[in-house]
């Protein structure tokens, strides 16, 4: 591919990429600046980086519009836009080679159940399951030994990987991406005590939905609600090992690092950022824009959007660092309490 | 179904179920208070949900026994009961569908080892592998794509979804429930250190041993003892996501809720609640009634039944929530502490 | 087996394995010291479990040098090693019995792809799916129902139990062990934030890597590498539920114990062992030999090989127990200084 080309491709979706160097070398690959050889295309998007524009072996660098590049177009080229990450992110997007995860069709080990309705273009795997009443949209590929259990409707454009499961009801929009090991649509964790001190089982008899957009990763739980829905929005992502238990709403947008445990009956606004291994109480509710730091424990709702919330138990993050720096100074105040204590016993001997 | 036939079925539960407003009215399913619309039954068992009673659609509401009904039973019926949330789990359990896992019998692709014994009515779903010298008892149901290693025991009435994993020599009682990805009896995580900084694997020859009516999520590790038993006992509930290292005895009716580790050969007494994230040193033992509340790190023993621990490392409740409260107002401690230094200053300067 | 049988196989290992007692007895098997019968061989490496030895009722103790046996060697003999924690493996070892994973061979139900190169002696289980362009070492046994995707490569000697996924481009070493429900080589969490607030996929281009006689346990996620690879070293040793980001480094023989996350691009040295539910922000390096207590949170790199962290946020343990300890005794200085208020209120009105 020559440099013209990705300079072409680029200007759809930038209105200025400024060609600095020669147009007709060929790049083969993209690399990280640091390791990059002769023929690979790289980028500088975080100032910390521009020191390795002196020394990389790449051919060509995507950089910022402001980025210093006159000393150095002699033995590389360089396309200067506005956002400099996005646009690296297309040209890996230009190198990517299409995963193959089953091939065209439906496989002779698949088990396609009764009134399953296909889309065009559907792939489905070695061994996968699709139980009856099932639905599959256009160009969706499900990968092998996934299994759908009856009633799940899958939109088109969707990637299931291998071995998901979807339970019965399920209901998943278009282009939906789920990663191998994630379970959508088991059961809520509800059981109702007893006096006797056991338990009988609350029958889960909601369903999961994830709408357009949405990409899972890995060995996920989304559990399905009581009654109703639990609901992840348009564009939400999703890491690996995260829970999101019966009856939650996660909004638009929202992006939910790994090992997060959303509690039950949970809302989360659009465009929040949950940190990894981050914990909420059940029952309660986060507006639009919130983050909440890696490992913080959310136990109550809060009202304010646009907040970071850290800590365990959560709160606003400068009252959280204030505290954390107070008590990183705690033998200081311990100390200056001793020396108090010293003096005041002086002054008292004195009289 | 008919409003009486809902009474005479919860009278089979209670001794009194007592009718306010007409019995003839069909009800078609169950349904939130706040979303209900006419033929949904719904309950009030929290006295937040009461203030819905005027505004329900809702035709049938679950009520306790002291719930004044008087003005509403005009345009819907109460069935008034001692304990209104479990009688609605059995209104639940009236409306809920069989969910149908595997088809009855043997799936033509299912593979059966030798010397296998299959109770009476049991289903084995598509593509299940079951090993060599399995037991598998009356009525249960082996989910499409589950794998039994050798020598796996599954009492009777039990319920595996798919994909589930139970290594060679694991033990089911009966009426036990596991929810897909659950993996059972995989090596325990045992290496002995040696002087070169490596590691040498201890077998782990144990077995796990699931007692009846133990309901396990989706996604856990249940590890195998290095000899003996790693042991959930009867009535226990697992969430998703939940470690459980090698040697531990989780106790009758406890609940371990998602994304707690359970260290090795920890012992946890009956009828105890962990907490999401709740996290265990090796080799301690919790008495029975334990609470352990959210992300909370239990790091020693503790003897007394019944207490609730809390903090990172853990303690009772009380102290830790008087630790929580002494650091939110440390700010006050030190503003203290500095207009003192300034008084005995000036004090000193007086002299 | 005879106790002569067994003091000699100790001694392929140890230079000096002293026989206290008979030599001929028969051991039928392992157990633990408080629960062996006869004919059971069991150790003590801890001085806890000294006082057992009086009571034991097993045939043969593994002990060390200096540990007193006269007194109880007419009723069971003894082996004293240097070590005899890791004899005792060796013993468990001579016991463990061969685990059936996969028959010998190709299952008729496994679906091989085309250019696939298997080596001699591979067992690949039922209805496991290899798919185009894999290869496989001698001796490797793939359980039923792991999937590889295209041009994996696992080498010699490895064990994939049931249910393992490996993403297009894997490539395992020699002697691997990977346990169900893992997924290696699952898309790493990256997405272009774009100025509307949905987010662009970054394509992850890379793989993982996982090196020699690595054992990676049950339900873990270990993402490809954005570019590059995602590298796990020579013999480390994961646990299981854990989180293992895109572009990770995991250092030669280092330990990992369940439900810990490791963020993007973090590189952990070689030797190190890291607690439960430890979590990591991104982009951090951690030197050899540093040990990451419990539920740690780390937030920034550290320089000096062999340190211990503790903490949310992590910092050295000295310095987080002192802290820890402050905090315990906080209402003793809430107590303080009310106190000298007091006392300096009273000094200043007695002036």
């Amino acid at each position: 591919m020559k440099i013209h080309e990705i300079q072409a491709y680029l200007k759809r979706f930038f209105d200025k990429v400024q060609l600095v160097g020669s147009a007709d070398i060929t790049i083969d690959g993209p690399a990280k600046i640091e390791s990059a050889t002769k023929g690979k295309v790289s980028f500088v998007a975080n100032e910390k980086y521009i020191r390795f524009i002196g020394s990389t072996k790449a051919s060509l660098l995507i950089v910022g519009e402001q980025t210093p590049t006159g000393q150095y177009s002699d033995r590389l080229s360089f396309l200067k836009v506005k956002d400099p990450y996005t646009a690296f992110v297309f040209v890996l997007q230009m190198f990517a080679v299409p995963r193959m995860i089953a091939r065209k069709g439906i496989a002779s080990t698949a088990v396609i159940g009764e009134n399953v309705s296909l889309g065009e273009n559907v792939s489905i795997g070695e061994y996968a399951v699709i139980s009856d009443h099932c639905i599959i949209g256009d160009n969706t590929v499900v990968g092998p030994r996934s299994t759908l259990l009856e009633r799940v409707t899958v939109g088109r454009d969707c990637t299931l990987f291998p071995h998901v499961v979807c339970y019965d009801g399920t209901v998943l929009g278009d282009r939906v991406t789920i990663h191998s090991g994630t379970v959508v649509g088991a059961d809520g964790f509800g059981f109702a005590p007893q006096p006797d001190g056991s338990y009988i089982k609350i029958p889960q008899m909601g369903i999961v939905e994830i709408h357009d957009d949405v990409e899972i990763g890995s060995n996920n739980t989304i559990d399905r609600a009581t009654m109703g829905s639990t609901i992840i929005e348009k564009g939400a992502k999703i890491d690996n090992l995260v829970q999101i238990a019966h009856n939650c709403r996660i909004g638009e947008s929202t992006v939910i690092a790994s090992q997060a445990g959303i509690s039950g009956s949970v809302t989360i606004g659009s465009h929040c950022m949950i940190g990894g291994q981050a914990g909420f109480a059940g029952h309660l509710s986060l507006p639009d824009r919130t983050h909440v730091a890696a490992k913080t424990g959310v136990s109550k709702s809060t009202h304010i959007p646009g907040q970071t919330l850290r800590g365990i138990p959560a709160q606003p993050i400068r009252e959280q660092l204030r505290q954390e720096a107070l008590i990183r100074n705690l033998h200081k105040m311990k100390e200056k309490l001793e020396t108090l204590e010293a003096e005041v016993r002086e002054m008292k001997g004195n009289d």
